[in-house]
């Protein structure tokens, strides 16, 4: 057998990846399966993106130029001048294959083999994978559930920076935990981000989704920033559009983008399906976005209720995205997620969670914790509780 | 300033970055650009493709499987067995974002920072982007214009396996050459990959347009390779489908596999959008192919004939794909591209040719090639050969 790499061998799987077999089984058993498992919204896309494929009139599907197609640059631009920053040309956006393209391609431009990005945990599992595949340490800053999640003093991430330190990373609001960054924590990020000229890369796909009337702030707003700051954009949960695989890079630093540009060359092209889908979705009114904020708050709200409701559950209210990272009263959560699916059913279904160990680098602090996504209607969410409940004392009578 | 990393800044730069401005200067004074330096097909997509973006009656824009969807790989499938491989199923293909897609995953699966993959060059330049991002060594073979690009002696390629090596990758038939590979010099290759236990990457997205009646033959068809084969594929050249980014890995190796998907599964999910459309081109009857064969054919045939008629050039007559490279009667080829595009006209237009120097790794050898595509009409071939010939009549008389 010829060899494998190191980077591959060790690549970790999917959190849900020994936990998906035995939803399909359950399925074959014509049994439901409440997915609160995986971000994929079942928000219907917006019309405009749905029309516009009606409308492709094209006898080539072409290559667009690597960085993207002008007129999906030019939305962008509107977009983000929308937000506030009317500094941003059309130029300050790099056009990739999702979020996770752009991610890969801003390590690579940042890291040699060996060199560290701090990243507070639980974070996304695939930072872990896109880390592990260009051999870039990830260097975590625990947050913990006990304190809702917040970030840490500003003292331990200095403590962690060293030589070998060349960004700190964070998504606000948070995948897996919904937490939501105040500015006076952001500026503490950007004060160190300036001390140690390092890069402050936040990862803002979820920005739309923003409750109780809280603010969002972006790293964008902090002038001091100016050659410091990465954003890691994409349509994916913003517009329910994950399949399109469109997201982008937005930064002010002119030697990134020129860096990032190679990279986007060497790939040619990202989709041009997926830009005109995408420039389309922006043309969608505003109060898509709205009503979409607002069934998620709902949604939110219910399920953190119906949670907290569970003797032994502990769920932090999210103030963003549409996580939640939840401690339930077992020792180990991957053994009751699985459990959940080979040997349990309640009203002929069941629930599909993710174990949060995945999400944490030291796997200890996410043993009891599950991810739930909520994503599913309210009447599917009540349900789902429900069968957690159930679940968990009936479970717990065995162990 | 922040730091970057080494493999960004040694990234290489695309081998038209320097011409492109000057392209569009061109453009912008009212001349027409004849654009032999990109393999971008003017053949139309098929119908079927084309057609079916106006049936996709889908409310949400979802992700698909990891390794895509199963509907087009069950295409796939059957694709592969009309090619003669009928062993392989559903499970032997991992869906990618193109071509560049499969062969990043590839690399990253077989190589740690440092190891070494085999290269006969001139090769197709973003081997070397690739190598670069994840820190390997593109190790070159080299072949020489004045025997066609074929592949040296067997035992120059013993000579440069190290520990190090993990594979050789070829492109078959050639970018930028067009040179087809015979079932004999692939016997010795895949002998060699045997003898040493390395892999044999065989990016075979060409593998259609292959002419004057030679038989194509695939690294699959080696059965002593059975877990050191990869095959790189994609749709894009197949069905002039370049901007749909769909491509796929093909591998009998399970653990090959196992690895793969897991970058698979880190970027989430290919594009939906551009599997159904790769699916639907499928369905269009093989009279597409036979006939854009031809076309390509008739393209090369012309194209080569007048260029051996101007003085000095050497274009040995490629046998596949829809590249040739070329030797011009000049010092530097990439200052005369540059030349054409900033100081020359004729009847109202000029031609933008790729340098070959970025197809080489030893930059010396390709200083007075350039790399042609045919993928401009007949007429169009026809006036861009007259336009080089006159170009390089004045560019010679100006040194």
């Amino acid at each position: 057998m010829p060899k494998f790499s190191s980077r591959g061998l060790n690549m970790p799987e999917s959190p849900i990846r020994k936990l998906a077999p035995y939803a399909v089984k359950v399925k074959e058993k014509g049994l439901h399966v409440y997915h609160l498992n995986i971000g994929q919204p079942d928000i219907k896309s917006p019309q405009t993106a749905i029309d516009v494929l009606k409308n492709i009139d094209l006898d080539i599907f072409a290559y667009t130029p690597s960085e993207g197609n002008f007129d999906y640059k030019e939305t962008l631009k509107e977009y983000y001048h929308s937000l506030g920053f009317e500094d941003l040309t059309r130029d300050n956006f790099i056009i990739t294959n999702g979020g996770s393209e752009a991610l890969s391609f801003t390590l690579s431009c940042l890291c040699d083999n060996e060199d560290e990005i701090i990243v507070p945990e639980p974070f996304y599992a695939n930072y872990y994978s896109f880390a592990e595949s260009i051999g870039v340490t990830i260097v975590p800053i625990v947050s913990t559930i006990d304190t809702g999640f917040s970030l840490p003093d500003i003292e331990k991430f200095e403590e962690l920076i060293t030589s070998k330190t060349r960004a700190i990373l964070i998504t606000n609001p948070s995948n897996p935990t919904g937490y939501l960054y105040s500015k006076e924590e952001l500026q503490k990020l950007a004060d160190i981000a300036v001390k140690h000229d390092i890069f402050l890369i936040s990862d803002e796909v979820y920005r739309e989704y923003v409750y109780d009337g809280l603010p969002f702030h972006s790293v964008l707003e902090f002038p001091e920033l100016k050659e410091n700051v990465i954003v890691i954009d994409s349509e994916s949960k913003r517009y329910s559009l994950c399949g399109i695989r469109c997201g982008f890079l937005v930064s002010r630093n002119k030697k990134f983008l020129e860096i990032a540009l190679k990279f986007a060359q060497a790939r040619l092209s990202p989709s041009l399906i997926g830009q005109i889908i995408a420039n389309a979705a922006h043309k969608q009114p505003i109060s898509y976005i709205e009503n979409v904020k607002k069934e998620y708050s709902e949604r939110r709200d219910l399920l953190v209720k119906l949670l907290n409701e569970i003797p032994g559950v502990v769920c932090p209210k999210p103030k963003g995205s549409f996580y939640c990272t939840v401690e339930l009263p077992v020792e180990n959560a991957e053994d009751f997620c699985l459990w959940m699916l080979k040997d349990f059913e309640y009203e002929n279904g069941t629930v599909m969670l993710t174990p949060a160990q995945g999400f944490y680098s030291n796997q200890e602090h996410g043993k009891r914790q599950v991810r739930l996504a909520y994503v599913i209607n309210k009447d599917d969410i009540t349900q789902s509780i429900k069968i957690i409940k159930k679940g968990l004392e009936k479970y717990n009578t065995l162990q």
